[in-house]
């Protein structure tokens, strides 16, 4: 690197810039399946004005930028750049503004959500998307985050109304605004949104809040098979029933959780959890007829979460999943597929996911958000046995293919990063030309996260 | 024109190309304020092959092109060019398939709002977004447009999921999909909704479509001033209750509309119209919370719409009100604002339009979708009054300068077109390199609607 950039770098961030390799180690992967890959420093920034400037100058040196939250992604999105500098925004991890008529507020990127949820909630308000892990707002808009409560509240895409983004040659952009919608020229909001860091570097996002509801009632339900707890997820939606969120969980991934998450009074079967949030009366309406489609398919009697630390428990064990079946192997790492159908073609995908892990013989446990028609298969293994993850990759191929097959897409919600490259070609050949085009224009010396979503040579 | 450009052009289509002055003229702008500019002939392209290869053919002799769908929109999105040609795209109109269960359709660019929802509604779902006017679905695409039920439903931005569009360069690019929600890649459905042409033709649309609620309960309440009318609004999306349409008509326009639409039972007053989407039971709920809003803020009782036909006419009454306008002045235009602004803003704004018309001694009724802090001022003018029309447009920048003061939007829903250009720049000054700078890129000889959202130079 550069020895001029390095002391501009230093003097910019006023000491906020490491080159240790424990903090570049520290920085190198997300929670990917990747090896580390160390940038050659780490930058700390404070303000949009140092975020300017780095950029500025990167683009001057030509070197790599890696933008970097919470690290919890899954794709290899934030994996480190070997000729490149890191910029973590940790320290951008301020709230604001909050404004409780309107319902929406605006954080710098690295607040988190639960955060964001802490702070909000003697308001009566709260953010609704929940990936699971505790990630960066900022994080979760360039992936196009979503989670378990897309069915009711959308996803990052239809909450973020606004951004502030500084783009590869240091200006300083505001998109959007705070209004519900607007038609004012592109929406280059929702070309950031998703675009995984490859085009700039989202410093603050505007968010549309929902409040809290009146009522919250959580449930599980169990299913002799698979399939019937799938079906009955499906008839929920057809149903056009209100709910919140719709979970699944397979027989294998329940035993796992019932062991690492201590779960009590359920049982190792094919589950779904429910959530409904609304007002009482209409709460009960909703759940009179989810509880007999359950019982349609052979679903039992629902267990209620009555309390708060109940609920809390619940979903905590659903929030553990990733980490719980990454404990199942020493130094293990986890292969996560991330495939998303229409609704209809939901049991003929897990079907055939089941059946052929079973044939390669793979642990694999299943979670999905039913209610988006999203599922994981979630696939540990240990590093160094090659053979395992030839298995797994081989095993993706196929979901990918049966998936796009059915009119589905190859990530719900995690992004493309470095893992779903191939995948992305299959599914959008034809608009990888204009996405490149993009790219190039904004980003002519390529330094914004290269080789992640595509390579452009 | 080009001799040779002509006779390819004719023998593409087929003989659906006229060079007539009649025609020219009907295709020659919208319901704008626009004198009519006649495009050199107009095309009638029945497939994403034949837009393909006109496209191609004016990129190579850099012939602008403008798109036409049904010729409804207001800010001069459509008006013609005199050195191009307009695509008509009204032989376009087939509805390519229907999934029932996944709540989805495939459409081509000229099937319009009420033709596809008359073809939906033995399957008991519909399509919810209701711009009034009996829109192209293409062309509500490319002005991302919303309207009435966007409170409960979403707009163009949210309900579509994946698009056709046909490139510049003659190249036929699928975006999106048909799942609720996708990470793949840069968001090029969003990209193109909104963008008015000027990128390429969209030529097909993919939808999410909501299943017809089992109880649709419509209601009118009248209030002493508007100021207790919007704030009744505005409480109610405070308060977060269910409701479907919240839309306001100020005393001048509740006149015209009795008048013209023939209205019974209903006062000159400031009037809110409601309309409730959900169960038997949960619309009771909300009814019951919005009745006590509205008493609070001094309105009279509730009005209820029993019948289908009832109701059906309320909301003729709503989607007639521009043509209401329109009448009252021989050969009039219409001018009609559409800011948009937070909801706790919305009061302010409504006030200050008021006294602002009164100063200028305009007439002025207003509407607003006010569940999304959206209203239009709507000023009939005489052409040939070039005082009236000056009096409206310095009143339009005043409005503007004050929406943008509260933190709202120039435009709402209708777009930029040829209108709102300055307005643009007020708004977006630091987004508008970026939109140049993709604009250039995807369609580097500027053959797409020029001049419209921007001008190059």
């Amino acid at each position: 690197m550069n020895i001029i950039l390095q002391q501009e770098l230093k003097k910019i961030l006023n000491g906020r810039f490491s080159q240790s390799e424990s903090t570049r180690l520290n920085y190198s992967r997300g929670e990917d399946t990747y090896d580390p890959i160390l940038s050659k420093a780490v930058a700390f920034p404070e303000t949009n004005e140092e975020v300017s400037k780095i950029l500025k100058l990167c683009n001057e040196y030509k070197v790599p930028v890696v933008p970097f939250g919470t690290g919890t992604s899954l794709e290899g999105n934030v994996v480190g750049n070997d000729k490149g500098i890191t910029i973590s925004l940790e320290k951008m991890n301020k709230i604001l503004s909050v404004n409780t008529q309107d319902f929406d507020c605006r954080v710098q990127a690295c607040v988190t959500r639960e955060q964001l949820n802490d702070y909000l909630r003697e308001d009566g308000i709260f953010f609704p998307i929940d990936p699971g892990a505790n990630a960066a707002i900022g994080g979760m808009a360039s992936t196009s985050a979503s989670g378990t409560m897309a069915v009711k509240y959308g996803t990052m895409k239809t909450v973020i109304t606004g951004l502030t983004v500084v783009l590869p040659n240091g200006e300083i952009m505001n998109t959007g605004g705070r209004t519900k919608k607007t038609s004012a020229g592109y929406n280059l909001t929702n070309l950031f949104v998703g675009s995984e860091g490859t085009l700039g570097v989202i410093t603050e996002v505007q968010l549309r809040l929902s409040p809290i509801p009146e009522s919250i009632m959580s449930a599980v339900c169990h299913f002799p098979s698979l399939e019937d707890a799938v079906k009955t997820a499906q008839e929920v939606i057809q149903y056009g029933i209100q709910i919140a969120r719709i979970e699944m969980l397979n027989k294998d991934q329940m035993e796992i959780s019932i062991n690492y998450s201590k779960l009590e009074d359920v049982k190792a079967l094919p589950t779904l959890f429910f959530e409904f949030h609304g007002s009482e009366i209409s709460n009960k309406e909703s759940i009179k007829t989810v509880e007999e489609l359950s019982k349609n398919n052979n679903g039992s009697s629902f267990k209620w979460a009555k309390s708060l630390e109940e609920r809390n428990k619940l979903w905590k064990a659903r929030w553990d999943v990733y980490y719980s079946v990454k404990a199942l192997i020493d130094n293990g790492r986890v292969y996560s597929t991330d495939v998303c159908l229409p609704i209809s073609k939901i049991t003929e995908c897990v079907k055939f996911a089941e059946e052929e892990v079973k044939k390669f013989g793979l642990r694999a446990p299943m979670v999905g958000h039913l209610g988006d028609g999203n599922f994981h298969v979630l696939l540990p293994y240990n590093p160094e046995k090659k053979e395992t993850y030839e298995k797994i990759r081989k095993f993706s191929d196929l979901l990918i293919e049966k998936t796009l097959e059915l009119q589905g897409t190859i990530t719900g919600e995690h992004g493309v990063g470095l893992h779903k490259k191939e995948y992305l070609k299959k599914e959008h050949a034809d608009n990888l030309p204009t996405m490149k085009l993009i790219k190039r224009t904004m980003d002519p010396n390529n330094i914004m996260n290269p080789g992640k979503i595509f390579d452009l040579n």
